[in-house]
C-alpha cells in the first residue's frame, strides 16, 4: 500500500501522475490518492471577490483564514473542481477512482480549532471562527471496503469536526494519517519544487537523504513555510509505522515512478534486523 | 428502499429534508438521496463572469449549454458546494453520508450524445461539444457495498461517459435509473413545487393521484418544461418495476414525510395480485 499526496500549488501534471498510478495499478500494487487545491481555491476566491486571506500563528506558521464563505469556495475548489478532474484523468486510464472528501463517511474526523492565537502588525489576537482542525481519526474500515472491491480512494480536505463541521485540515498531515491507518509502507508527498533543498534558492542544493534520526535538526536548518509541514508530516507517518517517505517532485515526467525510485527527498526509519 | 431525489431550485428546505431523512433511518428505512444544483450553478456561473446559457431542441426541450468551462463550474456547485451541504446537514444529525458523483467509481455511467440539433432563432443547428447525456448504467454493486456498511450515499451529476468525459445527465431521471437499480418501492422527486398543477398559476391546482395508463396524457395536457422531464422520469421508474413515485414539494416542514405520505402528485403501478 503506498499513500500519494499531491499538492495544490501550480506546476503539478496531474497526467503523468495518474499515467503512473495507472500503470503500477495495473500490476497489482494498491494506492490511496490525496490531493490539494490551494491554488485552486485562491484563483476562484479572487474571482469571486472574496480574496483569500491568511493568519500567522506565534511560532511563524501560516495558514489560510477559513470562515464559512471560505469554507465554501474551498469546497467548491477542492471537492469540486480538483478532486473531479483527478477522478475524471484516473476512469479515462481504467482506474476506477472514486473521490471523497474527508467529511463523506467521516473518513477524516477530529477537533476543530476553537480558539486560534494569531499576529497581526506584532498584536495577538484570539480567532473564533475558523474552520480548521486536524486529522485524529482515519475511517480504515471505509477506506479497505473500497479498496477490497479495486476502488483507488481518491482524498481531499476538509477533514469534519467532532460537532459535524467542515474544517479545513493540512493535506500532508492528512496523508500521513492515513498511511499511518492504513498500515501503508511508503508514504510519497508530491509538490511543486524538487525536494527538501539546502539552499532554497537553488533547485540542484536538494538533499537526497535524510535519516529518521536527524529529522528535526534538517526541518529547522533548511525548510521554511509549507516544507517544514511537510518535513512535519513524514516524521507522524514514520513515527506512526510507515517505513519510507518521499518528498518529489510534481513537475516532472513520470513523477510517482521517479518519486517512488527514491528521486526526491528520502527519509527512511532504520531497518530493524 | 427509497430513491429521494431534491432538486437544486430556489426555496428548498434542506434542512427539513435531512431531518426527516435521519428520522426515518433511525427506525430502520434506506435511503439513497440525489441532488440537483442548477441555481447554485447559475449564481456562481454569473460570478465567474461565464453566464449560463440554454439551448432548445427542435422538440421544445431547454438544456444547459455544458461546455467543458461550463462543466467545471457545475461540478465546483454540484460536488463541491451542494453534494457537501447534504453530507454535513446528515453527518450532523447522526446519519453517516457518503457523497458521490456520478463519476465516482463509474456509479452513473452512459452515451454522450455527440451531436444535439439545436433550435436558435428558427434555424435549426448542430451542437458538439456539448458534455451532456444520459445514464444507462448505474453500479449498484458499489452503492449495496456502502448500504450494507450503514452508509447513505449522496448521489449528484455529472455521470461519466463511456469515453470517461463528465456529462451533465438530467438529475430526476437518473434517480429514477437508480431506483430501478436498487429495486426500490419508491421513487420521491421533491421540488420547489407542490406537484403537477392543472394550473400552473393556481398552486391549490395540484394532480393529486395519476394512473400509471394516464401519464402520458396528463403530461401533454398540464405538464410543460422541468414537470414535463420529471413525468418522463416517473414513467421509466414505474416501467422499471418501481411501485410508487411521488412529486412533492421542497419547500415546506416535513417535506419529506408528507410526500411519503402521499402529498403530492402521486403515480402509482396497479397492484397485482
Amino acid at each position: 500500500m503506498i499513500v500519494v499526496k499531491i499538492g495544490g500549488g501550480e506546476g503539478n501534471r496531474v497526467d503523468e501522475l495518474t499515467r503512473d498510478v495507472a500503470e503500477f495499478t495495473a500490476v497489482g500494487r494498491q494506492f490511496v490518492l490525496v490531493h490539494g487545491g490551494s491554488h485552486l481555491t485562491n484563483e476562484l476566491a479572487n474571482h469571486l471577490g472574496y480574496p483569500p486571506r491568511f493568519i500567522t500563528s506565534p511560532s511563524g506558521m501560516t495558514s489560510r483564514y477559513t470562515d464559512r464563505r471560505t469554507m465554501e469556495i474551498f469546497q467548491m475548489a477542492y471537492c469540486g473542481a480538483a478532486n473531479k478532474r483527478l477522478v475524471e484523468s484516473l476512469q479515462a486510464l481504467g482506474v476506477n477512482a472514486v473521490g471523497l472528501s474527508g467529511m463523506d463517511g467521516r473518513i477524516w474526523s477530529g477537533p476543530r480549532k476553537k480558539a486560534i492565537h494569531t499576529v497581526e502588525e506584532g498584536k495577538t489576537r484570539v480567532v473564533r471562527d475558523n474552520l480548521t482542525g486536524r486529522v485524529e481519526r482515519v475511517n480504515v474500515e471505509l477506506l479497505r471496503l473500497l479498496l477490497g472491491q479495486g476502488y483507488l480512494p481518491v482524498l481531499t480536505p476538509p477533514a469534519i469536526s467532532d460537532e459535524s463541521e467542515p474544517i479545513n485540515v493540512d493535506g500532508d498531515r492528512a496523508a500521513a494519517a492515513t498511511a499511518i491507518a492504513l498500515g501503508a509502507e511508503t508514504l510519497v508527498i508530491l509538490s511543486n519544487v524538487p525536494g527538501l533543498l539546502r539552499d532554497v534558492q537553488d533547485p540542484r542544493s536538494r538533499i537526497n537523504r535524510i535519516a529518521e534520526s536527524e529529522l528535526k535538526s534538517a526541518a529547522d536548518q533548511f525548510a521554511g513555510g509549507r516544507m517544514r509541514i511537510k518535513l512535519l508530516a513524514a516524521g507522524e507517518a514514520l513515527d506512526g509505522g510507515v517505513r519510507r517517505v518521499v518528498i518529489g517532485d510534481s513537475r516532472v515526467e513520470h513523477c510517482l515512478r521517479r518519486a517512488l525510485a527514491g528521486e526526491g527527498t528520502v527519509i527512511e526509519r532504520p531497518q530493524t534486523a
